[in-house]
């Protein structure tokens, strides 16, 4: 077998045969396939598809690249939620330690933050003394420990998907279904979970703008899931504005800390509402609770009773961070150093008809409150508190939220630039208001 | 501009800009794109296409990344062909002369064989001593004396093409016609011709084997040829069967120069017609006569006279090799030292119904009469040279031609190959014979 052949016949639109996709996965690493043929193939792929079972062989052949974790000396089902990515998307923490706390070990493995989005690792960061390069002895430590464990993907997992992700993001081919299923799922399925919830976001601040691409991926991640026997729902969620108010490493802590304190304020409502939903389809599918109604009632306890957030602050203290943030967030926040700017609206008042969420993110990002490139340094103390929301009626230069930033020109840019987010129209928009959950895939 | 920012949008489908295509191409030759990103948009060319204004811009870019060749101090209308390649397609050896003798200077810039098609320059190899590796001032010191040269590309024409060329054949993107078109008209235009003729070969023996797509070929060559003020036409020509009867290095250029001596095997017809067809176009393009009627006439007065056979003469004395083959032909076939083995059919006898050409170009340059890989060795002696045509009766065991080779293993596995590749029917095929000249493209 060459690599030229299986080229060609992904080329001509042919399904590729499981040996074929074992060979190139193995190629990868291996140096059959050079990184020409193997970026060639990934546009076939793009340009052509995969089936099914291409799909499910590309994500097993990925996952045999690496080591599997084995956590089966914990005596607790085994769960975890992913989300393809948005602005102000801060669920794991607040999903983590309430799912912790329902009798779920979640191994969290997560990523950093590029472009327009965060990563869950780089927030965590913004806690003081708060370590995510873990050993894997440290972190089965911390999970048995806190029912939660929070590091990054090791060189052992899924080392096909780390060559193939950069190949990806230097060639135009992230953005294609198969690719993007066999990449999330061959992590996931490394970390020998029981069951899985999927946040499959779509609209202007997501990596799938529209939501029937969405939706086809949300299915296609969800059959792999389960064809592998890992108990696998997603929800298709609005992304058409920043989930909740803040956007930011440690305003985003801030925020999901205040959640975890039953203190949150009213416009982080979403955030609470797609924490507790995910981790009662994590709670349900691991058969923690017979039925979701119960498995919400669950949850809704464990953050009512403060479980989840002595969980929490047992997981920051074992991973070195500062407890205290537990009992004052605002220690999060070195509001002496930052300069607070009012954020206004342009034109003559009316109401929010269009937020280009991404557009809020590059803001954020643009002035050093995330990445845009992979060796970039963050300034976690930058970011935005968004104070009105999709359909929300605003006076003439209204405030549209808090920039928090450190001098003049950053607070002039990105001013800027997320007042250009926002379209303000003289009618209400259209229709009902968005639903926040839009949908739920089963298997 | 980002080579991902260019592979993204020709991934979509858009027609690239002006600017996006000499960027990649100035990026290919100086690094800003590396290997994998070219490999990535050469696929996605493939699979999305590109349209005749971005094919025209490909080509110039592709012609400008290298130098242009200057023949202006040569007073005579300057033409060649090109063919797309096929089995026994030995024309230029025919051509080149006659052109030269009907008054044109023809600049030819050739290539070697690969897998079932061989290589101009690696066919006058076979004349001894004859030297295809010429400076460019040895070259252009042929052209004037002889009428016409013979030698490869080098590396100062169109590199960008040299190195795309490479990539693609390691990344199944060869076979596809704006890289094909940019590829071939960029090295022609770097010669700077008045007059092109072009074989396009669909058939069993010819890279792209649907008469369509070859079509489709002929018309994207003939339209970018004349774009760039290169008055050019093309021949759709058929190639469901060896071109003339000879199949190999030394046995081939044994056949043109019987051609040009006037004393041809009946069987090497086609090979005549041809030649003299696209020679003829060459003449008419370029001005030396009014009408396509004249030109075949001055052109059959110029192979009858004997003059194109002297201009041969001359051309093998100035590139160094023995002009003794013109007039002693045998010379070149060393057939006291060869095995000539009879190929007889299969079965019971009956019609030819079918050729595999390409299967008897692999089975010669399978035994080493011809390179399966570019760094192999030819042994210019092995060939086969066939009796029968398609359409051709023939009893139970009769001949289908003569294959020589060096011994008993390759006399056996070519034979097999060979005799595979004729089907025999019991019924004469259907319909009229194929014509040679399927259909004439012009401006």
């Amino acid at each position: 077998m060459r690599p030229q052949d299986v080229i060609r016949r992904k080329r001509e639109g042919d399904a590729l045969s499981a040996e074929e996709i074992e060979f190139f996965v193995q190629g990868v690493t291996g140096g059959e396939f050079t990184d020409y043929q193997a970026a060639a193939l990934l546009m076939a792929i793009y340009c052509r598809g995969m089936d099914e079972a291409e799909q499910r062989t590309l994500t097993g052949a990925m996952l045999r690249s690496g080591e599997s974790l084995d956590f089966s000396d914990i005596p607790l089902p085994k769960a975890d939620k992913h989300s393809t990515g948005g602005v102000g998307d801060k669920t794991s923490l607040v999903i983590a330690p309430l799912a912790a706390s329902c009798g779920l070990a979640v191994p969290m493995i997560s990523g950093r933050g590029l472009g327009h989005t965060g990563g869950t690792l780089d927030k965590l960061e913004s806690i003081d003394g708060y370590r995510v390069k873990l050993t894997l002895a440290e972190f089965r430590r911390v999970l048995k420990l806190c029912g939660f464990a929070m590091m990054g993907q090791t060189a052992e997992i899924a080392p096909a998907d780390r060559k193939l992700y950069a190949l990806r993001d230097a060639t135009a081919t992230i953005e294609t279904i198969p690719l993007i299923v066999a990449s999330i799922m061959s992590k996931k399925l490394a970390a020998g979970l029981n069951a899985l919830a999927l946040d499959v976001k779509t609209g202007t601040g997501a990596f799938m703008r529209e939501e029937a691409r969405a939706r086809e991926l949300a299915y296609a991640l969800v059959a792999i899931g389960n064809s592998y026997g890992v108990r696998t729902e997603a929800l298709l969620t609005d992304m058409n504005q920043p989930l909740g108010r803040a956007v930011g490493h440690a305003l985003e802590v801030h925020e999901c800390i205040e959640i975890l304190r039953g203190e949150s304020h009213a416009g982080a409502r979403p955030v609470l509402d797609l924490s507790v939903e995910l981790t009662a389809r994590m709670v349900a599918l691991a058969g923690v609770e017979p039925t979701i109604e119960a498995a919400r009632g669950r949850v809704g306890r464990a953050l009512e009773s403060g479980a989840a957030l002595e969980c929490f602050r047992r997981n920051v203290e074992a991973q070195g961070g500062d407890p205290r943030v537990c009992d004052d967030p605002a220690r999060l926040l070195q509001t002496s150093t930052l300069r607070a700017v009012k954020v206004e609206s342009s034109g003559a008042g009316g109401f929010i008809t269009q937020v280009e969420a991404a557009e809020i993110g590059y803001a954020v990002s643009g002035i050093g409150g995330g990445r845009t490139r992979l060796e970039d340094e963050i300034d976690f103390q930058i970011g935005f508190v968004a104070d009105v929301k999709h359909g929300d009626q605003i006076p003439a230069r209204g405030a549209l939220g808090t920039l928090y930033c450190r001098d003049d020109a950053q607070a002039a840019t990105a001013s800027a630039r997320i007042r250009a987010a926002y379209t303000v129209g003289d009618e209400p928009p259209q229709g009902a208001p968005a639903k926040l959950i839009k949908e739920v895939i089963t298997a």
